[in-house]
């Protein structure tokens, strides 16, 4: 009998999380301020609780969890690491194949992993409500979660165009209390001039963030101050993500097998790091008994690393966010209607941005219809159903389980499965009746953009040349 | 630190089910033929294969597992028992609340555990494809489910108002290889003498029913034989649940308690028994530590064990099934459209209702709006959304621990969580919004159904007292 699910105690989660930024192989570049163009983080420390701002340009490698948020993690974690026992059988390879399921947890993605500290911390500061944008609605429900156990309310900005797509997940985070307004909405002045130019204006996450953070920036002005909460990108949620890798590592002893080479998509690049953090350290510590192969994964329809530049561009449409040193397609990247919402993100995690250029990483892009293809060979052999985000890693397991069949070599392959696909059966059903299309991104439109970029802040390639390039 | 989910290992999922039919009070009524008026099974032996009818009428306590399905089972069992410590405070109570979570399953629902040994037999048979009927969707999509994972075809009909309202599960149901018609469909003589006679006919379980065993027996005739499945009532599909009851007995024991009373909503009463079996199993050997209530709930829309007849009735609306021995309120019964479409049933499992009558377990009717309002207390303290069939359970827990906290007894309470609500929002959507009726059933609704059954076979009485009145 083969294990499927490796599983730890309650015991086992982790009482610290781990920073990857002083174990960088170069320092992280810093936040630029697009007015004094000189390092700084803007309206940062008016949005976030201390302890958030603290972990975010935190130096240390190891930061406690703090109890309360153990208590609440012990509702789904630790996540139990599969093994793809039938998904192997199904592509007939000697590969032997492992995911990290974070489905598990009550919203249905990863996604709680950050939420929860965010809700805590904000709680703990005083904070009765905070703010905070979705697109596909995984990050709004996971907060809802949340600050619904730390008994702190959540006003959710949700991109209208999803809002009216996905009416199950407004009502999802209804149930666990939140208020959500479809973005563009009259709740916020940014919101009322967009709507009195375009009333039918669909929304972007842009406009979403735009009306989150002012939410937050004015009621600092009343008694009751609003802090803003994000769901990807910064350090600090990359920092909460790294229970995944830490657990799965314990989880690897157990089987006392290590990973040949770990996958995951990228979005924001949040959940991806949360797996490969920990094995980094390893790498870095000179643990590591192989050489693991890192291997993101992101849409052909929203290709950051692979097409876009490495330089300093806002992580937001309406460039209230400092200049972040990213790989980025532009801020005012319009993504093509890819089913995997969670991916259409111009921009990516800092610190994965470095450990691309620093080759401690590769990326791959593939488009969601042979992301489908793969969950669909998935599906029937492993029984659950993935989100769209995740098929892309799938998509690059098949590819190199194929290969190991090819050349007989049984490596281990490993793969993140942030959530379930439960509110997507939409995008199923598209695909099942032939409808997706792959997407590409063609290479001009980047270069159109950096242009852009380039007219928007003549001085760009200055700090470009000072802190990103060698 | 509590730990909130108690967990067992693969090899802990019990390697036999527990039948409840050696142990009953008294004998199990036989089913009736209604042509000859004798005990009989009718078309049972033309739509089962051999192994599961022989499951349906075994009196061995114990049929082992195959092996084939603990494989299957290995994905999500054993499923966790959570103890719930955020319930418990929200309710201020000093009881101990447990309960058995089966939405841990790819499909959603405990309906997995007899999906996979169903689709399993067949499979074994050389049965290439099996046919069922749905309602709301969790049955259907365990089949398909199942039958994905041991390569064989599902046909499902569904009914005609739940496919249009209810799309995503169709989509899940495709995503996993199944075929689905909306019920009447066109595929069957019942549903096109239906559809001649209405068009606009949005179905019935009942019609369903009958197109999925018409196309069973007509594809006798061919050389592709279809078998039927069913998701709950007949003995074999509460024997497959025992799993339930079974791993949560051992679930109790790593924290050294028992049960004061457990709790379970009740539709065909599949997942009830699969709970209570065993524990029942513990009273007749004497081995019980305690006297364990049994409380089986039903919605106050379709109280078949609190205001039904205990009788002879068919199974479905269009009298395919032999009569059987259980509480009902008319197989021609018209449920109102609560959302817990799982609930909807005229009918209980035979063995229910022999424990009902030898007054082994008792009944509790609660309407829909107080049982949303219980699930909200636990959504906000737990974090699980719950499906709409289990709120039933949990408004009945929410009683017992607000006696609990006046009596200041520590009672331990246990239910069954049959499965997440994720394909259910709607309903909690229409409970946030106020527009959710309660709905009772009228006493004289029920005395007119049974008269009319009684004009139907006038001989009903004389089988009545011969084998179920003692």
């Amino acid at each position: 009998m083969i294990t499927r699910k490796i599983l730890l105690k309650e015991e086992d989660i982790p009482k610290q999380w781990y920073n990857i930024v002083p174990d960088l192989p170069r320092p992280l570049p810093p936040f630029i301020d697009p007015v004094t163009k000189e390092p700084g983080v803007g309206i940062v420390p008016q949005i976030f609780p201390k302890e958030i701002i603290e972990q975010e340009v935190s130096q240390e490698r190891w930061i406690n969890i703090p109890e309360k948020v153990r208590e609440i993690y012990q509702i789904w974690r630790p996540s139990p690491l599969f093994r793809a026992v039938g998904f192997e059988n199904a592509l007939k390879t000697p590969a032997k194949i492992y995911y990290k399921y974070e489905g598990v947890s009550p919203a249905g993605s990863h996604k709680t992993n950050s939420s929860v500290p965010q809700a805590y911390y904000n709680m703990k500061e005083g904070i009765e409500r905070v703010t905070t944008e979705t697109g596909a609605g995984q990050w709004g429900s996971a907060l809802s979660f949340a600050t619904a156990l730390f008994g702190i309310k959540a006003t959710v900005y949700m991109v209208k165009a999803s809002y009216e797509q996905k009416p199950y997940r407004t009502m999802m985070m209804n149930a666990y209390g939140a208020e959500v307004f479809a973005s563009p909405s009259n709740q916020t002045s940014a919101g009322k001039k967009i709507l009195k130019e375009d009333p039918d204006n669909r929304g972007t996450l842009g406009i979403a963030i735009s009306e989150a953070v002012e939410d937050s920036l004015e009621s600092g002005k009343t008694g009751k101050k609003a802090n803003y909460t994000i769901g990807s990108v910064f350090n600090h949620v990359c920092l909460h993500q790294t229970v995944e890798g830490l657990e799965t590592k314990k989880q690897f002893e157990i089987v006392d097998d290590y990973p040949d080479a770990i996958y995951g998509c990228i979005g924001g690049g949040s959940s991806f790091s949360g797996l490969i953090w920990p094995f980094y350290y390893d790498r870095t510590t000179k643990k590591a008994p192989k050489e693991t192969k890192l291997i993101a994964v992101e849409p052909t329809a929203c290709p950051k690393v692979t097409k876009g530049e490495y330089t300093y561009d806002h992580g937001d449409t309406s460039k209230l966010t400092p200049l972040v040193p990213m790989h980025t397609l532009g801020h005012d990247f319009m993504p093509a209607p890819i089913h995997a919402g969670g991916l259409r993100y111009h921009g990516i995690a800092p610190t994965i941005s470095v450990l691309a250029q620093e080759k401690q990483l590769c990326t791959l892009a593939v488009n969601q219809v042979e992301a489908f293809d793969a969950a669909k060979i998935f599906i029937r052999s492993e029984g659950i159903i993935p989100s769209p985000e995740a098929t892309h890693a799938i998509k690059a397991v098949v590819n190199e389980a194929r290969k190991c069949k090819e050349t007989n070599e049984p490596k281990s392959l490993l793969f993140m499965l942030t959530g379930h696909g439960f509110f997507d059966m939409a995008a199923y059903g598209e695909y099942f009746n032939g409808n997706l299309q792959p997407y590409e991104y063609p290479t001009e439109k980047v270069v159109e953009s950096m242009e852009k970029l380039q007219k928007l802040y003549p001085w760009l390639n200055d700090v470009r040349k000072k802190y990103i390039d060698k």
